[in-house]
């Protein structure tokens, strides 16, 4: 018999303010906010514990205070949909009031966590050790049979994980179904010259009914995976796909939720939303944009991420980090010791305008990573 | 026969930069990005048309630029996911970038619309004219009956719309058809007291499947309409309830996507999202937080929102802007001013801690909109 859920969680917010007096106020309207929304003195006096309670807020000296507020468990049900509307519904409206964490075991009570996860990704590679190697298939625009040809490059030069750019959707130029079997066959030829395998995740972001359909060809024609950005998708797409009764690894891609992370006194800490939420919703790798490159997350908020995804003080299987947007083939090797080597690493352009083409390009990607230490 | 789609659309996005020339690197990169995201040397010849263009970069004296930018139409193909992520993916990852508003036509010609919109609405009322009102059930943690006994208040003073409070979910507190049940029960009872129509929509957000559930029992047991919180339930979700065979009207409530609006310098215009996309989106209502409240967006951000509901410049039917979140009992009069007739007031812990109940509360709040001139 496992021990009953505790009867209330606790979520940590960071709060700006200009003095102590109002950062109390922002804490406690806070508890309030997130919890019955309305004035306690208008809450019957039965449903009072119903209210958010304030559990300690430090300042960190400056105009910064953590304030961690301590929630009813009832309050999200068993909903991981309302579980997120109890963490940050109305908050996120409200400035100065930053989402950073809370209890793991509320998440793991809810939600499924990755299905594969990195030893299941390991495993499915047969790599059980070194860190891993991904590209993009683009631009959009191609025909199935052009993106082929680029995974028949990538896949005979031992590649582990081809996804489709974030862009592919099912467009005329390459149709999802179309495109699926032109990129599996070639991935299939590649491994056979490569001798090692190499994953395919196609992207099945859209509406529900047109998620529901790419992932049933994605299972039934055999893909290694699927790709999908949670913030276009919906979260609950993700959870759906980590509890199917034949699941797929999943990649999460951030496409249209930097919005939530970029504000430093608003929105959530990117270790939160990225690393810990997205693995508890199902995802088995999360692609981030990693420091140094064309978006602005800091190497620091990048580790953080990593940690998120791979910690076990959250009770579900570890996420792979998958940084990328700013990751050069010649830049590479100094981010598998910074990140270790339990990443799983994207590059695109950078691969593509190797003056030499992509399979020498990725050749040269395989060789970093085999080499030892990495 | 109709017109042909265009071939291309534009978008329009706020740029921060701090010289002239890393605007226009700004801008170069962002059409690069938003579209084949990679290097254009990499991009074949023959998909060079795929690469958006900047079409004009105008600065405002200061830091900020407005940049437009013509994407193909192949980009989206007929997809209104993809659509957003061609619109704002990967560049709401990038600080510094915020959308601001794209062609009508490309919406119009991907996206449904509200299914009732305005007249809808006023129709199923009877209230042809006059500013309408609403309220909240709240809060979580009462019983069914405890909600119908509200609800009854409410219909009996002869308010317009009642909605679940966004935290109604299926907690076993109230399990939503069984809420659904009661509080129909006590609105139709009201109804013949007030001898006028009440809406009630109950809050159908959760996850995918969950949504069809609620949504089918709403048709099924005759709710006026649904709630839904489309940054919880994912954008796709509000274009399925549109669309459906034998749709309700629904209102949309902006929970979980005040990240998206907080920022100055990213995000998107708050007009653009709640008026413009979740009216595209088929939002027949759309919640968003008033100013002068506890949130922050300015008056003449939430009359943009009104606007942006409204205007048949945008070739689908009108959404009734909703503010709520900072709208008072003694204070309702003068926004009615403002915000003029086309407008659901949303009132709800001030209607809950009026000294004489709810039901004087509604009273008076259905009197101010009974005035002449409101």
């Amino acid at each position: 018999m496992s021990a009953p859920a505790p009867s209330t969680f606790t979520v940590t917010y960071g709060i700006t303010a200009s003095s102590p007096k109002e950062a109390e106020a922002m804490a406690a309207a806070l508890a309030v906010e997130q919890s019955v929304e309305m004035p306690p003195e208008t809450v019957p006096d039965h449903l009072k514990g119903q209210i958010g309670a304030v559990e300690s807020l430090e300042s960190d000296g400056s105009r910064r205070w953590q304030v961690a507020i301590r929630y009813p468990r009832a309050l999200a049900g068993d909903d991981p949909i309302q579980l997120v509307n109890v963490l940050f519904g109305n908050s996120s409206l409200q400035p100065g009031i930053r989402l950073l964490g809370c209890d793991p075991s509320v998440l793991s009570d809810l939600l499924p966590g990755p299905s594969f996860g990195i030893d299941g990704i390991r495993s499915l590679l047969n790599v059980p050790k070194r860190a891993l190697s991904c590209t993009a298939l683009k631009p959009v625009g191609c025909t199935p049979a052009e993106l082929a040809e680029r995974a028949y490059a990538c896949s005979t030069a031992g590649i582990d994980v081809i996804k489709d750019d974030h862009n592919l959707a099912n467009q005329p130029s390459a149709p999802f179904e179309h495109r699926l079997l032109s990129v599996l066959r070639a991935v299939r030829k590649g491994e056979q010259r490569s001798g090692k395998r190499t994953l395919y995740f196609p992207n099945i972001t859209g509406r529900p009914e047109e998620i529901r359909r790419r992932f049933e060809l994605a299972q039934k024609h055999g893909a290694d995976g699927v790709l999908i950005c949670p913030d276009l998708a919906g979260w609950g797409a993700l959870i759906d796909l980590a509890a199917s009764a034949n699941p797929l690894p999943v990649m999460a891609h951030p496409a249209l939720s930097g919005s939530r992370v970029l504000g430093h006194e608003s929105g959530m800490s990117p270790s939160f939303l990225y690393g810990t939420l997205w693995r508890a919703f199902g995802a088995d790798a999360v692609v981030y944009p990693n420091a140094g490159g064309r978006f602005q997350l800091s190497k620091e908020q990048c580790l953080a991420i990593n940690e998120a995804c791979r910690t076990d003080s959250l009770p579900l299987a570890a996420a792979l980090p998958v940084p990328g947007g700013g990751i050069d083939r010649t830049t590479v090797a100094s981010w598998v010791e910074i990140y270790g080597p339990d990443t799983l690493f994207l590059i695109g352009g950078s691969l593509y305008n190797h003056p030499l083409g992509l399979e020498t390009a990725v050749r040269e990607f395989q060789s970093i990573l085999n080499q030892p230490g990495s």
